[in-house]
């Protein structure tokens, strides 16, 4: 960490300034400039970030700078560079295949479910998404079949033999999920609902965590490090669209975090194209693009009859548009040294 | 609710629209332009949300555009034009005169809390705030004192007379906060916590709701509408900054909100130029700035020692500063019409 | 400037940072922490600043970082912390009263000119705005009277005596501008048209510079560098609404950049709700709470017809709504110690 | 174009509507609700834009509601789907083979322009890029070589044959370099200059228009038709990043904007992962997601000692790097079924 004291401090405000420095056993290293003077801090990372709102408060004091990433678990650093690879069940998230996540965005009755999921085995995913626990805008929107529909989430898994992801909302949703479920996703909304994080991390399974419309990179890396502080670093990210001011895509599917969080982080990232768009033709060019900038795999929704889905129907896949778009996703995978 | 047809639509296409929208019991009206025809749907309106997604996805059909606001109770029509006023024990938000609610971002320590509530009092405002539970960015920053936090909160209470308003973030916390405080905050983070806004509905308590980070203000009143939804009409509605590329302050207190959310909804609504701005000497103009704009009162922090707070130190006012700011919008306050 | 090397990084790395820093002439001065070494740079800043990118790319560096703002003609340091006061004929911007600047968005006709300036100079406006030459989203909306428009904004300066701003989007328009008006306006999407920037200051005339939609408070104000730079002082800042994902605004009229250029600069500052709002029904809440906020002065558009205009209909008020609104802004300027 | 009538509309406001859409020449067709009244209007859009804000107006007016988008020569509808492929000399843009354009930030020496130009011709690149009018943020940066830089560039070309695309910030720039260049670049910070827009149009020169940071997918494409108005339909469009929250990338490129402006124009789009990412390390990936998603080529930056750049270093690849992305890129092309 670095203080920055401003033009017109004062040798009292420099000697406050390193007295707290002091205070807190930390070394303190001056450098004078003309007008301004530069205190680097010199120490334990937890003792400076103590220090830092108070610092920046002190008179003469012109603005704190932290040096270091304020978290640790989840960094490239921690894993000695390696890549860490998330295993659902037999299947491994961030190994050398791309992995492809599909399914209906909600369970909506059993045999959309079962069909489904037949269609996207053969298709080539490797897990099945479906929705129970809906959060939906409007109070008046459909909100999931619930418990039920973790049930036909099984039944789906014991026919097709695919791991199955599926959202928890709060403590009873997640309770309920890791009953069924292989993987627990955390939706957008909640990437900063702590106790929920904390939640995930203590159940000890497998997470699949969306960034949140208004995270920053460091955010999501941030609620990730929440997950592993509980001693579970079974973590997939998830990029799935950011707010921005352009209105034709739902959200702006910020592809860039692929490259810039494999390079930050030992955790697998994937990509959602679907809710990232929010339009189903938009879904293969985007998938592609994701695997090209180095996604280790995809999540996409894919409905028997888009047009009659109860939530999101103008971002899911029919079946046949998804066997296509595996076909195109083989041939980028390829291309960037990777299998699917 | 519209559908356009699109340029190269046939007659096939319409009639499958129009038998659409006949089988739902809606009424369709044609108008046929030179390459596109317009049909207008009348009827039920939630009956028409449940054709929106599918209708978009019908060969030839360019767009669909609704018509309607998506809520109901939360508008200014549902109450007729009126103002709703919500007592927070004997204090009424949204009445003539504006409300300040004030108090530290944390509880840190009983000595602060009492000295805190004294000065905010004596100054002027009307609830006492301050957090039990906080929402860290960091799982390594301080995350509140919890229940002995609320122990003080309700000491400070009796002590001054200043009703609690304090964060609940799960269902949990909300069994707590309402066995001590007198108005639950539901924070930005969980705007969209759809289940937690569930759990304070039913509670009956009066809500102070934040506005999230990247959320509309369409969202933030759908998110009223989930609360009301469940038969609790005692929502304030607060501004507390949105993300945008600007980086100078913390979040863009958005203030244009005000004056919007007051045309379209009946609910009061308030405004927190600490969260917002991020920084305490931008706190007193915008302050002043959200009272001119017709906000029915402010969300402020305070701290005896901001340059010791354990959270957001940077944005708490000294209760001298706090008290020098009531003077301020006080004179603004009367100059909209209003006293304080 | 600070360069950080980081984790991993060797003496030799080290060593290369130094000799550039001193083969530019500056000196280094390092700290070295358990994984990080600091080297703070001191001297001359244009030297520093060359050599920012260059360090940023050898190997060892983890990040350099600047300390010092990069402006220096517009920064309330160079005044001595005295406020500038820029005079349009005899009217002061930026001095104790507030001044309102009003006017049709565009110049249609001689009679709505006439009439609008001496409905707004009765109302209390200082100064007349009206455009001559259009910035228009589309090249099919109507592009301005031109030359014409100049002239009749002549005659309503001869006939109520108000002096004129208007808008020059490139060098040939500016040289017609300077011929008839008082004041040159340079339009957000021309913030960063640095040749016009560049022609603006060596026209010596005073400059009204408005925000960009996606430009930062830093951007603006490094804008207002370049006029400065050409020896010319005379700039007015307008805050005139950010791009953000919220839509139901035209803009996010940003009052926040208020207070924080008075912070930062010497300029005198003022805001245009008109176009940060795109509705008439936020007109008059935003100016009153600009005003609030420590505005210098409002930029506000008035058409005797608004469902005629030929631009920005819906975001234009009356003459008789002007009225009011500028009775309320007396009360608001009185309540910040300001006449108007 | 659409008009809604809200709740509590009179008879008397319908028949104004009604009376102001004949007035102008244009079929009404009403659609009568519960609450509200949809009035559809038929005839020439010129006419009905012409009515637009003046209806939103109206008294009983709740919204007006634009169907049609309001471009025409740039969109795939006015070609009759097919795509435009832009000749540039002998290279075509926008056909089956994907274009890489690439060469220095800034021209800085003969030497270094014609060593990249070499190194960028060998490594598989199509067209020279490099700035000789430089926007900078900063009145103190370099600024560009001017006329010197024009003659280099046709050096660079002499020698290895490829055509020069170059920015131009105003009409006087532009006549300088349509004398040299064989392509003029419209930079992002002009997007909206519509003077120069109109200028570049009658050049009748073939124009990169780069969208602006701010600038909606809709924006861009009007950008474009300002130039097509003038009769200069050689307009390839860039995608170049969007201003966002995000600030660990400079800009947000939004590789969403290369399908929806496929789906939307029949104009080529190319994309600049060096501007929109801001980091050298970044630029490979998303260069190699930019083909995936359809683009028709790229804008890259190569310098060869780019921390000795006088401009935007940290962005820019050495010809290493870049001959070992164009490998890369042509497993992709090949991939997407493309050569390069």
């Amino acid at each position: 960490m670095i203080v920055v004291l401003g033009a017109g401090h004062t040798y009292e405000h420099r000697q406050a300034v390193l007295r707290k420095i002091q205070d807190a056993g930390l070394q303190a290293h001056v450098s004078e400039g003309v007008e301004r003077t530069i205190v680097g801090i010199v120490g334990d990372s937890r003792s400076k970030e103590l220090l830092h709102d108070g610092l920046q408060l002190m008179p003469g004091v012109e603005t704190v700078v932290r040096i270091l990433h304020p978290y640790k678990l989840v960094s490239r650093e921690f894993s000695g560079g390696k890549d860490t690879v998330v295993w659902v069940r037999d299947i491994p998230i961030g190994a050398e295949s791309v992995v492809v996540i599909a399914g209906p965005c909600s369970v909506e009755t059993r045999e959309q479910v079962l069909q489904t999921a037949q269609a996207v085995k053969l298709a080539g995913a490797k897990l099945l998404r479906g929705g129970a626990f809906k959060p939906r805008t409007s109070p008046y929107s459909f909100q999931g079949l619930e418990e039920d529909a973790l049930k036909m989430l099984v039944e789906a898994r014991d026919l097709t033999g695919l791991p199955v992801v599926t959202e928890a909302m709060d403590n009873r949703q997640l309770e309920l999920v890791v009953k069924y479920a292989d993987m627990i996703q955390l939706g957008a909304r909640n990437m900063q609902n702590y106790t929920l994080l904390r939640d995930a991390g203590r159940s000890g399974y497998p997470i699949l965590l969306k960034r949140g419309p208004s995270a920053t990179i460091e955010e999501l890396l941030l609620a990730a490090e929440y997950i592993m502080a509980e001693g579970n670093h079974r973590v997939v990210l998830c990029e799935r669209g950011i707010r921005t001011f352009e209105n034709h895509t739902r959200y702006t599917l910020d592809l860039n975090a692929v490259p810039v969080l494999k390079q930050l982080s030992h955790l697998p990232v994937i990509v959602d194209p679907s809710q990232g768009t929010g339009k189903w033709k938009l879904v293969t060019p985007m998938a592609r693009a994701a695997l090209a900038a180095g996604a280790d795999g995809l999540l996409v929704e894919v409905h028997p009859e888009p047009d009659k889905a109860l939530s999101d129907g103008p971002q899911q896949l029919t079946p046949a548009t998804f066997a296509a778009m595996m076909q195109q996703l083989d041939a980028i995978a390829m291309a960037v040294g990777r299998g699917i």
